[in-house]
């Protein structure tokens, strides 16, 4: 295993900060990494916001379900699926013609690029040995992250990733086991699985993950409660209904 | 620049393959990368189709815009954000409760896993000196993917990556230049650019791209009429509408 898998596969969240600064430097080649990364058509459907004001930051801890170690990190960027900045290139320029406006595959496609920039960020910061945390919640509050990032129609903030030094307990932390390789990938066509391979795929998550065994039932019981049916994943739909509502044009 | 960081930096679409297969070591190491990336809430909101039936990849490279080269390629992987598996694992055990239909909230946060897991396989690939290329256009005929690759309602295939060793031709070919670092991020909140950026952006992007100087008029009346309105992607708005519609229960 070369040093680059060998990061891809041990890189876990990181939670608590050291408080140490990200330098100058080392943020460049983290952006730069990113804006590198492919992109459909290079036509660099994303754009990137760099929160470095600590009261908007506070602001998008709040927004984000009230998680206040948003607040701790020493950088915050927020990706966002951007076809704003094409459609103005073309309603500048093409004042000729009447300009279709974006729809969801162009939106589905700008999403791509946001994400496949912001885990090049991730990865980049890996190598320089700086955590970094998803924050998918920021698919919350539509309308309130909106107003505190003036994005226009077109700019959908798709994910957030917020950085800093861990701390040593984080360094510590042993990194959340995934399921198996044969639950994830199918071969030719996707396959629904039965009772019997949910009760294996559970099995073996507990196993890797050294913890005590768990029944399917129980499982999908704590699930379905503690994520899909919670709060924040009532309001992230609603949001994101909200936000995917600019994209068609019915 | 560390090599991790040069990897992401120089990594380029690789469309020309020399015909050499990807081991199954490689092979699994390039997945497993993929595996180990971020997930929300450890849900593995994703699978991914590892299409080895030729006849299936041949009927792929049509259905993605008649792209010849796909079919030449060494590993063809379909990325699909997946509720499917969440959502029957619930139904499978809660079966004294009414489960609610994923929405499109739960749609972006899946398609979001399985573009990490989709870059981090782009990079382990990169650091084996493999080849890869981001294919968008499978987000094309739904209709004909879903009964191609038997996908049920919540599993979406959001990206397809095809992958192979780079003829030499390809290993010399310059990469597409970026827009500058200052058209991409944003300090703080979202600035719409006036005219004048814009001619400063594709100004300095064909400088870096080392190409003649194009009007910025020319440059979007060219990409409105090559890609915004080209009719692959007016097949990939509607289906990508078909696909969405699946995650909305109005």
């Amino acid at each position: 295993m070369n040093e680059t898998i060998r990061l891809l596969v041990e890189r876990k969240s990181v939670r608590v900060y050291t408080g140490q600064k990200i330098s100058d430097e080392n943020k460049n080649l983290i952006l730069d990494a990113a804006i590198q990364a492919p992109t459909a058509g290079n036509m660099h459907l994303y754009s990137i916001i760099d929160v470095t004001d600590r009261q908007i930051i506070d602001r998008l801890a709040i927004n984000c379900d009230h998680q206040a170690f948003i607040a701790q990190a020493a950088m915050v960027l927020v990706f966002c699926a951007d076809y704003q900045r094409t459609y103005d290139g073309f309603t500048l320029t093409q004042s000729d013609i009447s300009i279709q406006k974006p729809r969801v595959g162009d939106l589905l496609l700008a999403c791509n690029d946001a994400i496949i920039a912001a885990q090049n960020a991730v990865t980049a910061a890996s190598s320089l040995g700086i955590g970094s945390c998803y924050i998918g919640d920021i698919l919350e509050n539509a309308e309130r992250n909106t107003e505190l990032l003036h994005l226009p129609a077109f700019v959908l903030p798709i994910t957030m990733l917020v950085f800093g030094y861990p701390t040593q307990q984080q360094i510590d932390r042993k990194k959340p086991a995934r399921i198996g390789r044969e639950f994830i990938v199918h071969e030719n066509g996707y396959q629904q699985m039965d009772a019997d391979q949910y009760e294996r795929m559970i099995e073996t998550q507990s196993k890797l993950a050294g913890t005590p065994a768990v029944s399917v039932n129980s499982y999908y019981s704590d699930l379905y409660k503690r994520k899909y049916q919670a709060a924040f994943t009532q309001e992230m739909n609603r949001s994101a209904g909200v936000m995917i509502k600019k994209w068609t044009h019915e």
